[in-house]
């Protein structure tokens, strides 16, 4: 089998790049292979589904921003429900941590984009179920759990559907004539001199090579241009190349509450038009949740930094025990809601994390470009990086993101990478 | 057992590391422990040896330099023969590929230092064994090999003996009471509550930790802080924690000659003090060479790139069809006098390799210190790397290098990390 470009990785980058590629030109003959069975079953749906433009680097931000915009188009222009809610991000802070982050989020409401700073006050009027302060409680002391002393709220923010936006990039780009082949692994990548003499032990190592394809489950597939976009499985592939992903996967959790305690999420005035809460981000142990509205329930999961380990699993599963044990102290000492509601779902998924500059990643090879490294903000940057690895492959120095707004590609690079290191990571 | 600062890792980063900080405070215990027998048993000690000052990343060109004087500072002054060899380093391009490079040699000519280019006719004259000029040649040709245009001469670099290089280390270290582990392989590096409530499953994800030595094949070993220099080995320790080592393990090999024919290498005037070939890059396949003068051996080995997979190996082995099959073409077109001589002796061993910007990592994290992605360069920035690895365990946002230049430890960690891409890779 031969196509212009093979894009391995049915997830929400690979159908944003399959997508834009094939809108560009849609003579050529794009084939998206994934060993799953259907769109974004890696990762990409096991997401929180978490978006925001609230990034102290201007890369991130970009990428977000354009994309939350593409998303917005996508659901009121093309009509794909993605259940795009713009319920806001909510960032608790500690009179401590506020200091040490406080030059960042200035800079941040001096971008504009409906950031801004609530105070103590404002955060106990707008959120009576939360508790805020502590006092003598020794039960915090222990927990470290510190009084929540300033908001920062950013509007452009929310959550979507991760699964249906996979599907609507998946619907676009088959619309266009795109080819997908599901249940077929690419086990390979193929490296052939670009001028092949036919000996025994080719390539030699004086000898140009080019990555020609891939082999899978289902025989070999030639192409033009080979597009990584497998995730955390990126690395398995590049390996064999001595190519570097940037990145390490570590499991994440989503546990998800369906309980009439915690309805006070869903009835909360003054920060969204929605009136609920927004997803919210405790100031303790990188622990957040958002309501997901179209089933009425409660999302959480928590960021664990030191202690999670790096680990590439093919089915990582969620530790009921986690929530229980762990996260659960922490979670009612602020929102007492939460006592005694246990976990009606739970699922795990991984992070693709560059732990350098918490920032993705693409850059080309002979025959191969590679996109990834998204450190757990793939979804939410995921039009902006469709388009760049879009310019990428077709030799571009610059793409235009939705909106008009260009990015130089070469700044997701490694020769030429240019990105500040991120302050706001969840 | 318990002691101020476990060292993880025999090798010449370790052993430099242990020996700065035991210098600052000889009242402290510091350990170092490996899973070899000896020293620099790990790669260290099957380093081909080369040492170089010339470096396009003015971050590099400070690590290498300041440790090179003090490699002399260790034989001159302190009586360690590490077999220091000022036989410069000799970068051969073809003009194609110096027009690529010219504003980055430029930029390293003005910087001093004994750089200079040469131009074809000086190549010719001092190097009378090589063939520059292929004319019609067919299989030079078929080999892709291009006609030597211009030499680019650096005299601050040269061989040393690395085995020789990290005992010096090592008995330096012990002369001030270091202790050394042997034959102990650290297995896991023990993370801890700060404040340890001893209950089940601590550490719990609401709690602060830090790492508080590790687990070995001889027992717990307690310490202070822990400092990871396990090269190739680092991330096995650092994945458990979640910390990355931002390195991938890639194989490379030595190919030792003795041979009649290759004497001309061993008397060629003009260049070095020695009236030897210099360390020298040939234009194609990363291909370098350069006389061992204590057995009167040529040295050589291959930086191949991609293709040449990342994979970490308990003992990597040379593949002598590596040589003859792909090595030995290109050699013998630039050096006639290769023709039929065999490798009498090989190894192989392995690099760290930083991809992204080939610059080392250094980091702490609580509990621990890292050291390491130092991208096949590590021996000839040891001393330097060891001084800022000391700086930063003491705390210190500056290290004095050998000589008295000033490094900001920082510049080579990840929040702030502040370092140039390097153009000079081998």
């Amino acid at each position: 089998m031969e196509c212009d470009i093979l894009v391995i990785g049915a997830g929400v980058l690979g159908f944003s790049s399959a997508y834009h590629m094939k809108k560009r030109d849609p003579s050529k003959r794009i084939v998206v292979v994934d060993k799953q069975g259907g769109p974004g079953q890696g990762n990409s749906a096991k997401s929180e589904g978490g978006f925001r433009n609230i990034f102290t680097s201007s890369t991130n931000y970009l990428l977000a921003d354009c994309s939350i915009d593409a998303f917005k188009h996508m659901e009121e222009e093309m009509g794909h429900d993605v259940k795009l809610e713009f319920i806001g991000y909510l960032w608790l802070f500690s009179q401590r941590q506020y200091d040490a982050i406080r030059p960042a989020v200035e800079a941040i409401v001096n971008r504009g984009d409906g950031v801004r700073v609530l105070t103590l006050e404002e955060v106990k009027k707008t959120i009576p179920c939360l508790v805020p302060e502590f006092g003598e409680d020794e039960e915090a002391e222990l927990l470290g759990v510190e009084d929540v002393a300033v908001g920062v709220y950013g509007e452009k923010c929310g959550g979507l559907d991760a699964d249906a936006l996979v599907r609507a990039y998946e619907e676009e780009f088959v619309k266009l004539g795109g080819e997908i082949m599901y249940n077929t692994e690419a086990t390979r990548l193929m490296l052939k001199p670009v001028e092949e003499l036919g000996l025994p032990g080719e390539p030699f190592v004086w000898q140009d090579t080019v990555v020609v394809g891939a082999e899978t489950s289902k025989g070999e597939i030639l192409a033009e241009k080979t597009v990584v976009a497998a995730g955390v499985w990126a690395q398995r592939l590049l390996d064999p190349l001595g190519l570097d992903s940037f990145q390490r996967p570590k499991k994440r959790q989503i546990f998800a509450f369906k309980d009439q305690k915690l309805e006070p999420f869903f009835k909360m005035e003054g920060l969204n038009e929605e009136g609920v809460m927004p997803l919210t981000i405790l100031p303790k142990a990188n622990i957040l949740f958002r309501p997901e509205l179209s089933e009425g329930s409660i999302w959480l999961g928590c960021a664990d930094d030191i202690g999670r380990r790096f680990e590439l699993e093919e089915d990582p599963q969620p530790e009921e025990d986690y929530y229980t044990n762990n996260i659960y102290h922490v979670l009612v000492k602020y929102f007492p809601c939460f006592e005694d509601v246990r976990p009606m779902n739970m699922w795990a998924g991984q992070y693709a994390i560059n732990s350098l500059d918490e920032t993705p990643v693409l850059y080309e090879a002979p025959g191969i470009c590679y996109v990834g490294a998204a450190s757990g903000s793939g979804i939410m940057k995921a039009d902006s990086l469709g388009r760049i690895l879009d310019a990428l492959v077709a030799g571009e120095p610059e793409a235009e993101l939705f909106g008009g707004r260009m990015f130089r590609v070469a700044d997701l690079g490694v020769r030429h990478r240019h990105v500040e290191h991120e302050e706001f990571v969840i």
